[in-house]
């Protein structure tokens, strides 16, 4: 399997990062025309998901109600402090499959690919693999 | 890829809507015998899973239970007012592979395909894949 | 598609079991250099993710988290009584897509592969299948 790695550098804890352009100018480099890529984050503490990405507000609305669903509680045992965001890794998930039509990625009209960053701020890394 | 496109009416704001025999009648439309598909959402305020099928109050509970883990919150800023149905979009995934086994679906005894719409009533579209 | 059944046995009702382990020998034992497998769970009341496999109690902190977050609430009408064990179940997903590479699982250095227990102790079966 083809395999491409895109670098992500986030700023934050907690952050979405709209990596659209990214997976759609590899999936162009890897000459891809029909199938599909599949998505794959490497780390514990992210995840990858598509959502609407036209205004920017859902992605901030999202990590808000996010939060508030895994917060950071007293009785975790993990002792680096970040329980909370594993959980957020599994509930949203490491990997996602894309289908590939005529060379373009095929979402729907308010959709796009995030990278999800739940222990940041990090640089971190995601594969795309093209089956 | 051969791909078939299913469209689904609901009926309510949240609502799991079992599309197990549409996509069973797909599977054997496009003649598929071994191997798997894709189901992939394009909208960001619905879902697909798999769940079981037998009691339709496990849906219900299921839809009373993602709204308490979700409700719409007074500091979410997207003005469209469902922030709330993008979270649900993302924490149940837009995207579900199926395995197909001599021309069945290969699920478990108990269970079903749902399309969850999270922002109804609407007519909504589900694509199916084959691999 | 080439197809291995794992057999899993629950001690707890909520528990991740690590089954990286058993995952790669089955791989090694359908001969799969590169390519993937789609880890597939028929249970209604489980699934199967992927996170840190280096400290026990992310695993049980994950745990801690997700009862809180889908705790067994009075409302529920389904008479089985394990309402929330379906819901984490669509939370977490019934499948998982795993990268194999020069034989290898293609894994991040902390990562594992779990299977989720939500209504055990039971005996369960996870299906590998090898694209």
């Amino acid at each position: 399997m083809k395999k491409k790695e895109i670098t992500i550098i986030s700023h934050s804890r907690n952050e979405m990062i709209d990596i659209t352009a990214q997976v759609r100018r590899a999936v162009s480099d890897m000459s891809l025309l029909n199938g599909s890529i599949t998505l794959y984050v490497p780390h514990t503490t992210a995840a990858v998901t598509i959502n609407e990405h036209a205004d920017p507000s859902v992605q901030q609305d999202i990590i808000l109600a996010l939060n508030r669903i895994s917060p950071v509680l007293k009785e975790f045992r993990h002792l680096e402090g970040n329980s909370d965001s594993h959980l957020k890794s599994s509930l949203i998930g490491c990997s996602q499959e894309v289908i590939i039509e005529n060379g373009n990625l095929f979402l729907g009209t308010w959709q796009g690919i995030f990278f999800c960053e739940f222990d940041g701020p990090r640089t971190r890394h995601l594969y795309i693999f093209c089956h």
